[in-house]
């Protein structure tokens, strides 16, 4: 390429002022490893009147970033709008239709319309590059598609969500509930005032479907992500998992087994001193299975301007020196359609706690319906108060179907003595 | 380039015999990958006889790498013989001069000649890739030479001696002497017969040298790593670090100071929890501190045949696929050398324990060494016994100079109440 490249930037929140932050501040550092200058030569925002504390003189002003993306004057099209429709996604597509090369942050757009999109990037000749749209700061992508290329990818793992890490892990030192670490959490700025993107998992589970699409060269199938999020996680069970010396966590898991592929977003018990179980507060790690290398596994900030513009900046670079690659790794027409496991197949262990009136013969009628089930158990705790009071019995199973396994939580959560919904959680000891 | 990527492979001991393997194993996976296939033109090791339980059929046999590296009929170089001298160096020069990309795993040969060959591959125009040569299959160096692209990094932090935290763990656990700890790890395979390559840091710093100048854009230079290996850890520190709260690791530390660049291998004491202190047994981990990514930490194993083949394959892939970069992500001419920080000048937290007699006095003489040197001291640990038995003494210091604190130590070494030299490792916090 030149000895410049122009960026046009739509979007200038958070992570686009970020980005021009980052390019200013290491502009000759970066011009050094990318072989040219970044230059910014066009933006598009809401407000232009706002002061952004960033130097945009020199870049010339749109109104409207799909204009903006097909009018040329660029080399690089950077997309920080955000949303997996609306003007983020016809941004896009107009500045690929325009044969442009395209650098996003935006997770929803490609966990939802990434087969597509890289599609007319190949068609365009050109790069549709996403570091930023999974864990921030983390260069995952790069590390899986390019670090790992030697590899069949086996699983991946993630902690994707700093929000709920965040979450989790002060109701761990705090003891309180979800509800008061939630508010406290929006009161800090750590969760949004309409937390339910984060708090239900929908973003983890963005994440996941890119990280599962580069893992095992398929299609991106968001829809087929089954998604549970943290709210039902409670002190109580996180207190038994400190005890058998587990964390939770809100894990991402794609997992390639015989009968296709698995991809669940769900909380988690995974080892305290393991990889992931040591991961707290608002970082994001990724752990990745694999042949040859192993596990792997990679730990950062997830979000937030600085990492978030860290890895928008990591793809410009690339583009710059003329290191394109296929948005997954391998041509669009390449990826295979995702094949969903069944369900029914899908094996673990398992963390099931109960609440139950003290009496004589509860234990009986759970053991038969996991016995019906063919569920083994690892371990059984119950601390007893006072006959007929309402006490938490805590069970963890062997590997088991787990299918099979709610079937027989259906069938005690229906016992009379049983006095709330069963909670399940996975035992993730890998 | 062409539909196939013709290598020659010198050396195959573990690492070559696993590369081979890999490329084989996952053949269709790197093609598609790739965009062609990689296949074994020509080997060179020292017995033909061997079985090695891979498939050389195809593959060109010669008894001399260096010959076979200016032989031509391949497209890529892959050095796996070791060594920062003799023929190894020698074969990587030789096909740089015939204008051969080349492929390593030589930590020594990088350390020792990186920037003057880095300097060849750019004369030739080809590629000299070395991911396999630190933190064998953790993709660090393409983590920082491309997905830390847009940032300023301060220091770089690693676990990256596989044998040594595999000691220091098992004597954390065990409460076992290093000389035990480390018999049992040679009678395992997890050392070498010829440990001190492992146990004294050298290797280390091999890995550190290179990260070093990644990290700052700098020349190479081993001979600028301060050096100390883990010989010197005892039972008593492992247990005190405990109490602590913290891990005793062997640390590479490369740092941008004011006044240049620090880089030592030494043992240090890290928190159980952070990302490096969770970080036991054989697995190594880096640790990057950047401006705009802020910690980002890498881990995996980092030896074994198929982690390193892992890394070899990517490096392979990168230049099947054309996207080679300068060996240390900016020209060889661009690096700038390295001005090595003034010894003087570092400070930090340190944990200090020494064997005292346990009489009237003895701390009031270490007191005052340490406040003539202005060292300040955050703990005092002292558990008495019967008077006049040897019993440990342990400081610990808030920030403060360490040539001022070991002045403060010989001084106190040669107290007649101090039974054995001081027990000195740094408190590695960030």
């Amino acid at each position: 390429m030149s000895d410049e490249i122009r960026l046009a930037v739509a979007g200038l929140g958070t992570v686009g002022a970020g980005v021009v932050d980052l390019l200013h501040r290491n502009g000759d550092l970066i011009a050094a490893r990318a072989g040219c200058r970044l230059t910014v030569a066009a933006v598009s925002a809401r407000d232009p009147a706002k002061d952004r504390g960033i130097d945009l003189s020199g870049a010339l002003w749109h109104d409207d970033p799909v204009a903006m993306a097909g009018a040329g004057g660029h080399d690089v099209f950077v997309e920080l709008i955000g949303g997996a429709d609306g003007p983020a996604g016809q941004a896009v597509e107009a500045a690929l239709a325009a044969g442009t090369p395209v650098v996003t942050a935006n997770k929803a757009l490609i966990a939802e319309h990434g087969a597509a999109l890289a599609g007319k990037a190949d068609s365009a000749g050109v790069a549709l590059s996403f570091e930023a749209g999974v864990a921030g700061g983390i260069p995952i992508v790069k590390a899986m598609r390019e670090g790992l290329a030697g590899n069949r990818i086996g699983r991946v793992i993630g902690i994707l969500n700093g929000t709920c890490n965040y979450i989790l892990t002060d109701m761990r030192r705090s003891g309180r509930p979800f509800e008061d670490v939630l508010e406290e959490a929006q009161q800090l700025g750590y969760a949004e005032a309409d937390p339910r993107f984060d708090v239900d998992g929908i973003d983890a589970a963005h994440k996941l479907a890119i990280l599962t699409s580069l893992a095992f060269g398929v299609t991106v199938d968001f829809a087929g992500v089954s998604i549970a999020g943290i709210r039902k996680v409670t002190p109580v069970d996180i207190q038994f998992a400190e005890d058998l010396d587990y964390r939770i966590k809100l894990l991402g898991i794609g997992a390639l087994t015989d009968s296709g592929i698995e991809q669940h977003v769900e909380p988690c018990m995974v080892r305290r001193g393991s990889p992931l179980g040591a991961v707290d507060g608002v970082y994001n790690a990724v752990m990745v299975q694999s042949d040859a290398a192993d596990d792997t596994t990679y730990e950062g900030r997830g979000a937030g301007a600085g990492p978030t513009a860290s890895a928008v900046v990591a793809d410009i670079v690339d583009i710059a020196r003329g290191r394109a690659l296929p948005a997954f790794g391998i041509p669009a027409a390449a990826l295979k359609p995702q094949r969903r496991a069944d369900a029914e197949a899908r094996r673990g262990a398992f963390y099931v706690r109960l609440i139950v009136r003290d009496q004589p013969g509860v234990m009986a009628d759970i053991a038969a319906a996991l016995r019906d089930e063919q569920v083994s158990l690892e371990n059984v705790f119950q601390r007893g108060r006072a006959p007929n009071d309402p006490v938490p019995v805590v069970l963890t199973t062997h590997e088991t179907g787990e299918a099979a396994l709610k079937r027989a939580l259906v069938r005690i959560g229906g016992l009379g003595t049983v006095l709330e919904d069963p909670c399940l959680i996975r035992i993730e000891d890998s």
